[in-house]
């Protein structure tokens, strides 16, 4: 038996969402490559969401949020804590509609989500990099200023507009036999769930962990959540844990969850830097590191995977640190 | 009073290279960004090249010699020098026509761009690192092998093919104050001057050249042709000098060249890759740094860049080199 969760969002939510935030966002391009296809048998897609303004498909749940506020609260503006992208992307939607935005992030974050954050005018305050310390910092935050929280992805609003990547996809590719994102906090892989069990239900809904931060594989696994506090893999973007809206989502309408090891995230991140000549952040290398490992499952098949951030250190790359 | 040269291709022929290239290779997506408009004042528009398939413009040229070959011809197969792309895009044109391709690169070129030819099933013959020492191997290897020479920017067929990106470009954008392409040989410049004298004659031709390689910016200013033997720029895909028909193109209908430094190309070639993610090699950041160095020239201007190629050592990052 299922726990009763409210305020999950609905297809419609999502259409609508579409909508308030086309203006705002960019209809990514699809990258392809015959290299890449030779190697793993597959057809694969690739959505850059790396290409959004602010670097992540994060903008699209993000601006779904400031610009459903009522003029009252916008005056109040939006806060929330976030390892990264959904700070940066929160900040941009702030600035587009001229509102304040506060955010906690783990003094660990990579500079260059720093310095992103605050190019577009997002007032940082950080904490100590585990999901407690984050929370704690937050309420702290939230109190102080009355911003609207605007929860990285356990957040109605926000897994609406998640969810209108997929729809892009399908669009643009006329169909996938798979849709394929990097789990964190079950965001992306939760709008995809949401589009796709209504308008391709065939299509299945495969995502993709690192071992070291398998958290949501053995939530998968065991049926409730299991949530670590401080896991440390290279996919910065994927060290929060489930929460029991994107669990509905993945409970429900994921078909599987496949993890990779570090060396291996590094391998296909090297791989897709050098072949699709996409900048991208470590933790959209994952889904292609697991169709790697795992080529029977995936040969043959038209598989879509979404690139879902870019914003890395360039002084910074793993394959040059001997990682 | 010019030099009556032979053999300079047609807007007619870029159209018909337009055709047979099509099924071929790429219509190349547009990047912007807001960031790096506002950091420039102008609206730049980025043609991005290094998203063909063998990562680079001369795909379409050599796409075009290959498909315009008589059987008998294709038969003996194409030879060719060139310091790195345009080998790797004959490789691959040769591959998908099935037919066979000989190069000669210099030794020092870079293991990614000597690793694309072979996967193409290239034959490479390595030479020392100098014009002369180039064209004198590649006497030897193509009277032995009897292919047809598709020399890497001095052919008609050639020329013609490159001009496809510029025509692409205008229909992409709309329009365009200035076009923008790094010069080496000059074979992208002279086909975009190709298509713009004809499409977009009030479109201005600015091309890009790294200051320690200069020598078509100073051809321009003296008026004819001057080479140099062996200049070194991180730049590498634009060591080569003019010859008689890009000069015929550079001569009539370049509006200016703009140089950069060695440390102006690497800030850019960073910048991009931060603000645009997308992998390109030094060549293709020579046109921003010479826009970030000229911003009173582009202003409030629609500028196209071409990004012509993205194979680059990812072990070799010019920053992570101290350079």
């Amino acid at each position: 038996m299922k726990d009763i969760v409210e305020n999950i969002p609905t297809y419609e939510d999502m259409l609508e969402a579409h909508e308030r935030i086309k203006p705002h966002i960019r209809r990514t391009p699809i990258r392809t490559s015959n290299y890449l296809n030779e190697l793993t048998g597959a057809e694969l897609f690739f959505k850059c969401e790396n290409f959004q303004e602010p670097g992540a498909f994060k903008v699209r749940g993000a601006t779904n949020a400031v610009f459903g506020l009522d003029d009252d609260q916008a005056k109040r503006g939006v806060a929330t804590h976030s390892s990264g992208n959904h700070a940066s992307c929160l900040s941009y939607a702030a600035m587009l509609r001229g509102i304040p935005c506060n955010v906690v992030m783990p003094s660990t974050a990579p500079q260059a989500k720093k310095d992103t954050v605050r190019r577009y005018g997002g007032k940082i305050t950080e904490c100590e990099p585990s999901t407690s310390a984050r929370e704690a910092t937050f309420a702290k935050v939230q109190a102080e200023t009355g911003g609207d929280f605007v929860h990285p992805y356990n957040d109605p609003r926000v897994i609406a507009g998640q969810g209108t990547c997929a729809k892009e996809f399908m669009e643009q590719t006329g169909g996938l036999d798979i849709a394929m994102a990097p789990i964190g906090g079950g965001g992306m892989v939760s709008g995809t769930c949401l589009t796709l069990s209504t308008l391709a239900p065939e299509t299945q809904i495969i995502a993709a962990e690192p071992e070291q931060a398998d958290d949501a594989m053995r939530s998968f696994k065991a049926g409730y959540i299991i949530a670590d506090d401080a896991p440390k893999t290279i996919a910065d973007g994927l060290l929060v844990p489930l929460k029991e809206r994107t669990w509905h989502f993945v409970s429900n309408h994921v078909t599987d969850i496949l993890t990779a090891s570090e060396e291996e995230i590094i391998d296909a991140m090297k791989l897709t830097w050098k072949h699709l000549r996409i900048v991208m952040e470590p933790s959209s290398a994952v889904p292609l590191a697991t169709v790697l490992k795992n080529t029977d499952r995936f040969a043959g098949k038209r598989v879509g995977i979404i690139i879902t951030g870019g914003n890395v250190d360039l002084d910074k790359l793993p394959w040059t640190l001997g990682a």
